[in-house]
């Protein structure tokens, strides 16, 4: 399902490309962005996949973010070929896409990063990203945004990008964020790959609490089908052109900053959820009243995990059955009488009892609406979690079953 | 897909009913199983559901496993009402439901058990079950095993059964299972419930170690789609009546039991896994070469709960890739270089690369394949564990979304 695409933002201190240079099949399709950080102060964050099997960029990109103290250049993105099982050859080609990029911008091989996502199991086209990357060099401009948005897609049927402006002590503020991904339908070729760009001047360590921090209450809690790709990547850069006043870890515009980047990863993390895989729905699944923030996020990332409630969404059946059963699996504690859920405006189930008047009211809420709410009150504490999931549908299943045979 | 009915085979030591008292809305559809154990040592185990929120039945079975010191008299079982989200009405009327039958039948209270499955939020017509349990009184008789495997279904679309006869120290020993279950179709309607009759005789401390072990190996490890309900429970009746001699712990006849019944209950899970939900394959998933069991285990879970594997599964499509990610994000420790993926006998995956000359041959395999093994090799150590799902198919989707709008 498309998601009306919105105004996007150039910001400062950044030049970008998005180009062809031939590693999808499909002749004159982008598939290779470059990021250039023309101040040498640009500071990076970054957030990555915790699956234990690991592409090599992500290996590479670990390691210079803590070698190169924060500083970032250079992020270089390829889509197309995930360099993932690739064994020994695939880290050599990677340190050498770096390398490259290093030299032909002039800036330190540990500022450079590098992303690829696409098909697993096939040597990296390396030679071709090379010629790519010094190509790249001649076109990049700050226009670019569109271009590089596009160079990242694999199966993805929208580019997903959003931008934010806000004012932070008597400055302008500018943040865009640039996406791909759509559930990993083929293996891995839907890495999510996230490339967040603002002109806040902000440490590196403040800027990795404040990446870390927004990105579990959004992208991370974004579930499409519980898989997690060896590639997933988010990278935070700031250029600090705004000039702004020192921000410190907690304060006031800490939280400023911290509010508006939340929203503009949700943003994202919601066109990811309606994009490809057949999706009808994004379900905002918010989980109050638990008894820890741990027991909140495992009970939300239940109910967006299973498979009876995603169905049940697409059906636009107000099940509250399943997503009790959710939650009572979920390893969170419930007590079934103090538990109540709500559809959108409407109470299905009430301390232990459903509602059973409520139902036609909550299905007609159901197939009004692209953004469901399910919200769960546990009745048991103060703390509240957050998770994002869309719907299973049959196009999820034909897309998945489909597509190598 | 349907699986060819296997004999059946009576049970010394118990008598059985199955009936229609009026609880589904078809009527003359059988709806009530009674199991009745003619010997006052009958022994009983039984092993439940671990999701928080539990329905009265499971609870009661629960106090009386625990009160009645492991004698077990009766088995009350009704199909079309769960008995769950019913409150402190539903815990009266599960109770009364255990005093009708021990007093009709003479037996003490905590030496009586109840099941039941089926809607969940609505209250149990526990008249009806009262009623139908002192008709059951004069019905019931070895021979009815299969009205009691239909008394119990709901969305099941056959009825699940099997037995096992085999010498033990000179004794013929028979052991009969019948369940019910096809995932979650309704909401908790496809509970997993399975009867465990056998004329062995053995101690309910040893019984209940024999089915704990044989159930983590089999029903535990089925994930038709990673969602728990409310009301599963295996209950384990032993009648004695085959005379044999006492079996110890851990000692080889334990072995040759424990043999006979994890093989009987992977039959009844494979029926489980193959029914209902548009299922057209069985994934005997196992994990080798763990560093410890439970590692083994984590990643053979993952994999059968991997809504991509599932749907690569049914589009006979060899996905490695899919597979190891899988593993990878499953919390086992997995070098990616050291892993290995068989699909039936052909190799996919091989240390860390993978072998696209197999593809053809293994997807072949999977053409021609109902039961399917899935093997990862994870060359780290001695451990293994082992996991049984479906696949992911249209109809599942269809089933899961329409069935109430």
């Amino acid at each position: 399902m498309r998601i009306k695409a919105k105004k996007i933002l150039k910001v400062r201190g950044f030049k970008l490309a998005g180009l062809a240079c031939g590693i999808k099949s499909k002749i004159n399709t982008k598939d290779l962005g470059i990021i250039f950080a023309t101040d040498p102060k640009t500071q990076i964050a970054g957030v990555f996949t915790t699956n234990k099997v690991v592409a090599a960029p992500v290996l590479l990109c670990r390691k210079h973010l803590k070698s190169g103290c924060g500083t970032g250049r250079i992020i270089v993105v390829n889509s197309g070929n995930a360099n993932a099982a690739t064994g020994k050859q695939g880290a050599i080609d990677c340190l050498n896409t770096a390398r490259r990029a290093a030299s032909y911008f002039g800036v330190a091989l540990n500022t450079v990063f590098v992303c690829s996502t696409g098909k697993i199991g096939a040597p990296l086209p390396v030679k071709k990203i090379l010629a790519g990357i010094e190509r790249a060099k001649n076109e990049i401009a700050e226009k670019n945004v569109y271009d590089f948005s596009s160079a990242i897609m694999t199966t993805d049927a929208h580019p997903k990008r959003a931008s934010t402006q806000f004012i932070l002590g008597g400055k302008k503020i500018t943040i865009t964020a640039i996406a791909k991904g759509a559930g990993m339908i083929e293996p891995n070729m839907a890495t999510m790959l996230c490339y967040v760009l603002t002109d806040l001047k902000m440490s590196s360590g403040v800027l990795q609490r404040l990446l870390k921090e927004c990105v579990d209450d959004t992208l991370n809690s974004l579930t499409v089908d519980g898989d997690m790709s060896t590639n997933d990547t988010v990278l935070l850069m700031a250029s600090g052109a705004a000039e702004n006043a020192d921000v410190k870890s907690g304060s006031r515009d800490y939280k400023i900053v911290r509010d508006k980047l939340t929203t503009l990863l949700e943003e994202i993390a919601t066109q990811i959820a309606l994009d490809g895989e057949g999706a009808t729905k994004c379900l905002h699944i918010r989980v109050t009243g638990a008894r820890s923030g741990q027991d909140a996020r495992l009970a939300a990332k239940a109910i967006g995990n299973s498979q009876l409630v995603k169905c049940a969404m697409f059906g636009t059946d107000p099940n509250w059955g399943r997503i009790i059963a959710a939650v009572g699996y979920s390893g969170a504690l419930v007590k079934e009488a103090l538990a109540t859920v709500k559809l959108g405006p409407v109470v299905v189930f009430s301390k232990g009892r459903p509602l059973v008047k409520n139902e036609k009211r909550a299905s007609v809420y159901l197939k009004e609406n692209t953004l469901v709410d399910v919200v769960v009150d546990l009745g048991l504490g103060k703390h509240s979690g957050r998770a994002l999931a869309s719907d299973l549908t049959y196009k999820y299943v034909s897309i998945n079953a489909d597509y190598r045979t």
